[in-house]
């Protein structure tokens, strides 16, 4: 088997083999494979795609590329949830403790952020204490003394998908559905739960810009995971505007804390629901309808609440912050942005907020950036809101004062203004769901 | 300016600029852009393709890579002649010493073999101290004194060329049109001079194994020599079979020398006459027609046969073997190659006796192989042909009569017979001239 017959089938449009496309991902991990036939590979599936079997044979060789993740030492139905990234979305927050406290094993491994998107672990690593790095052992324990525990991801899982994702980068060739969702369910896959719940998001803070693509990405994802005998589903949710009324990591914390609480915005409580009624769903809970009915409950109660100071108590974290988020370390400056026109806010660039949190420090460019977990945005006016001259329509905090300017040209620049009205966009446009399969 | 933004550029089927395209070549030649992004372009382009204007700024670009041939300080009309790779072709022996005895300057840098096609400099060191490795001064002083030289193409011209064509050839992306034909031409550019006559070869032995192919290949050549100020002419010739009745170095010096003296086989002697027609009609000498007359006269009247006896002379070499071309050293052994069937030669894989040959030691594998100049086979049948059980289609040399085995089965398998006789295809399919610039 060569590589350049590899590439040159799939160039001539014919599908790969399980065998090359293992023979590709093995050897380059193995670094046997150079970069510069992988890119071409990767530019040739851009162009001619792959079909069902092949991109499940690609996701299953990422997935096998490295060490698994075990999870057999730990009790219970273990559920987990991705999101395709959005700006401002800290549902995992919400959802993890809420399934947590209705019985479902929750055995996250989660990112850092990269660009205008967040990661759950920077926002976990802005509660004070709070430890994402555990070992094996500590992991397991934490499971199955309080049925949850969210850590960093280890760099053992998966590398292909890194190796492949870095290369992939830097050749524009990451719009390609078939490498996005096998780099997706690669590490899905690894991770070894039993539920997956996919929020895969739509609109001009998503990777996806538009409804088809994202309904496309999400197909070839619940087929993934159907192929791999997963109870799957996913959901298509809106991210054409922040999710919630906050951007930057201690400041989303603090939002998910008061949905938890239940004082949260409409739209993060509403999507929080949904993909905890969905895991519980999929972990066998009884119908949608009861196990939203639960979900719901939970919220009410305080039951969701007390899992996750349960949780990050037992990660190390500070629970006083929990109970009073006033608590929070605070950024030294905050400025208020004003606008100059009056009508309705009729769009924003959802990816330009998460561009302007990052100027803030609330992000990374880079993947070896630090992070400023104080800075952020709170969202006073969004999409659909009218406002008048001098209206405050977010407010910026940061521990730099110089870095406010460009910030704030960047929200307003990302924030469009007129009298018309626009129809309101669904918070969840579709969801598909794959369980048939028993076994 | 980021070669990431130009492979998405073309990615996307934009157009990109001579600045993106220069920056590319300029950059990739400097290492400071790297493999995998210029491996991913490449495939970008094989499915995206390249206008007009782009072909041309790549052309130029490879061409301005290095150095380029500074052929002002000799004198008269300069023209080069290329082939795009054939079996058996020798036309340059013949071809560069009839133009030469006409009046036209040869100052020819020529290439060594690879695979299944031959090089000229490979054939002229089969001349006994035939020297291909001139100076500078050494090759204008001889052209200037003998009107003729040819030498070996040197590292420094076009190197852009040489990389990408290393690169595309382990990244399946040799295919492409306007990538071919920006390699041939970069280098011819760089070579400086007046008149091309290029050879497409087209069929089973050449690279373009179609003749639709190879008409687009010629307009996009004859295009970037146009936009070059380059008098030009393409020729679209038959590479179904062998071209004459030798295969391997010194072989086809042998069968060369006996064209120049009126004893050729037809279609070598005819495409030899037409090339160097053509080179002559474009150097200003009359009409086609009378240009074909000079030079059918030439072959006669034994001319170019004096031309082609000064150029060795001038490099060296023993003109004794030119004169009595028993002299040239001959392979140990030889082996006569039988039919078991009756019928006619209805084709041949062109490429496979170019491979059987190779296989002898005529030819290289890789770069650096060495090659054997008494090597080869020599054709008794060709298609056509009608030959019956037992008859000798070939004979083969070789210094080790253990190569003989997988060399006759390559040919074998390369030889169709049946009983129906196919039509005859034309030795010229057509021809493209571009002269109608002025200045």
């Amino acid at each position: 088997m060569r590589m350049y017959d590899i590439i040159k089938k799939k160039r001539d449009g014919m599908e790969l083999s399980k065998e090359e496309i293992f023979f590709f991902i093995n050897r380059y991990v193995k670094g046997e494979i150079p970069d510069y036939q992988a890119s071409a590979l990767c530019m040739a599936i851009f162009f001619k795609g792959m079909s069902a079997e092949e991109t499940f044979s690609l996701t299953k060789a990422i997935c096998e590329s490295g060490e698994k993740l075990d999870l057999s030492g730990i009790k219970g139905i273990k559920a987990d949830k991705h999101s395709t990234g959005g700006v401002g979305d800290k549902t995992t927050l919400i959802v993890a403790p809420t399934v947590a406290s209705l019985g479902v094993t929750v055995a996250k491994m989660s990112g850092r952020g990269l660009g205008h998107t967040g990661g759950t672990i920077d926002k976990l690593e802005s509660i004070t204490g709070f430890n994402t790095e555990l070992s094996e052992e500590e992991f397991e324990k934490t499971v199955n003394d309080t049925g949850i525990a969210v850590v960093s991801q280890s760099a053992e899982l998966a590398p292909a998908d890194k190796m492949l994702y870095a290369l992939r980068d830097v050749t524009a060739t990451v719009d390609s559905l078939p490498l996005i969702a096998s780099s997706i369910m690669g590490k899905k896959l690894a991770a070894d739960d039993d539920c997956i719940v996919l929020d895969v998001k739509t609109g001009s803070g998503a990777f996806m810009k538009n409804i088809e693509e994202s309904r496309e990405l999400a197909k070839i994802m619940v087929d993934i995971g159907v192929r791999a005998g997963k109870r799957i589903a996913a959901l298509i949710t809106d991210m054409d505007k922040p999710l919630g009324n906050t951007i930057g990591n201690s400041l989303e914390v603090i939002e998910a804390i008061e949905t938890l609480k239940g004082n949260g915005p409409e739209d993060l409580t509403e999507l929080s629901v949904a993909l905890s009624a969905n895991i519980l769903y999929l972990a066998g809970n009884g119908s949608y309808k009861e196990c939203e009915k639960k979900v719901r409950m939970s919220l009410k109660d305080g039951k969701a609440l007390q899992t996750f100071i349960k949780m990050v108590k037992a990660q190390g974290g500070d629970t006083e912050l929990i109970k009073d988020t006033d608590k929070f370390p605070k950024a030294k400056y905050s400025r208020n942005i004003t606008v100059e026109e009056e009508g309705y806010i009729t769009s924003v660039d959802a990816e330009g907020y998460g561009m302007s949190a990052l100027l803030l420090g609330a992000g990374r460019n880079k993947k070896d950036d630090k992070i400023d977990s104080t800075a952020g945005i709170i969202l006073r006016k969004k999409t659909g809101d009218y406002v008048k001259k001098g209206d405050v329509i977010a407010v910026l905090y940061a521990n730099d004062q110089n870095l406010f300017d460009s910030s704030e040209e960047r929200l307003l620049a990302s924030t469009v203004i007129s009298e018309k009205r626009r129809e309101k966009r669904p918070l969840i446009f579709e969801t598909l769901v794959k369980m048939d399969f028993e076994g």
